[in-house]
């Protein structure tokens, strides 16, 4: 069995990160998705350990004393985070674990685990990304000024991530993202079982 | 305009590297095949800076002592060389340059020039791989002996390299390296002028 590895997909607001991922997913359904941990309560139809791991409060900050998470974020008063366990128990096992998560969270995964492959997604101008975050119409002016700041922000980092892929059409994007997962499958790093069934045949 | 990259396509003898080549330049005419020097003569139809850089072997020796090479070797009695200036203008320009050449040349080309992408391309086992050997008919028992102590010697080299493909049916490995130029045209380190663009726009 060769090893699996990290794929964290992500990008500043309006990127379309979200739709991307379920797309992925669907068309690939051997990808595991990251399962992360919250302290937010479960909704109805919510499975622990499926849509979550749900944890107390107490639980949340003993996993970030003992160092369990790849990263972790207070969001509107709910702590969520992803558990290092998970991810790695699911690469040691050959398969290929998707993480979707904003521009902050996927620094902090790369810091804490360098081989997490990070790929970039990018609205195709700035102007579109505007119209993005106008379109949701749920944000107040202010609110869509934060987020374009934010935006060109994370812009800045992109030097810190190993992809680039531009969301001008979903399914474009989508098919890139599935290049770069068979590209990273045929690494000499990832190789090495198959390498040793030739040698010895 | 993006950076182009340097693409080594390399393996043991019986690999398949010739073939491969072939197939994907045929498929993909925008690639552009690394024009070698050598001080062997012109044949019927070869044409200077196409198919070679025909030298004689006092401007070798120069280009030698000069550093002009990525890599070279003594070939029955012929020298060849990859000159480092033709691969470099070329992906200044943006275009993807394809060199097919052993694994001595392909680890010469890594240390003089680190951002070189090597594929490592494999027989499916050693048993395929000696009768490819066996099945050109060409060889002493004597020569293809040799050829295999090479290629076991070869595959422990295989770490210094960045992709294996292991060539089972030629359209799978083509596609396969396709898939890798792909992404690799997907590095964010290659895409610094797409990214002005979309920043300022």
């Amino acid at each position: 069995m060769n090893k699996g590895f990290l794929l964290v997909i992500s990008g500043p607001s309006g990127s379309g990160k979200g739709t991307i991922c379920k797309k992925l997913l669907e068309r690939n359904r051997d990808l595991v998705l990251s399962v992360s941990a919250t302290t937010r309560k479960p909704r109805k139809g919510e499975i622990d350990g499926v849509n979550y791991f749900f944890v107390d409060e107490d639980k949340f900050e003993e996993m970030i004393r003992n160092n369990e998470f790849l990263e972790h974020a207070n969001v509107h008063g709910n702590k969520y985070g992803t558990p290092m366990k998970f991810v790695v128990d699911q690469i040691e096992n050959g398969e290929i674990v998707i993480l979707e998560i904003d521009v902050q969270g996927a620094l902090q995964v790369k810091n804490i685990y360098n081989e997490a492959i990070l790929i970039f997604l990018l609205p195709p101008s700035m102007e579109e990304l505007k119209n993005r975050i106008n379109k949701r119409g749920t944000e107040t002016k202010e609110d869509i000024d934060i987020r374009l700041n934010n935006a060109y922000r994370e812009l800045k980092l992109i030097d810190k991530y190993d992809y680039v892929v531009v969301n001008d059409k979903v399914d474009d994007a989508v098919e890139n993202i599935e290049i770069i997962i068979n590209a990273e499958k045929l690494k000499v790093k990832r190789m090495k079982k198959i390498l040793d069934n030739i040698i010895n045949n």
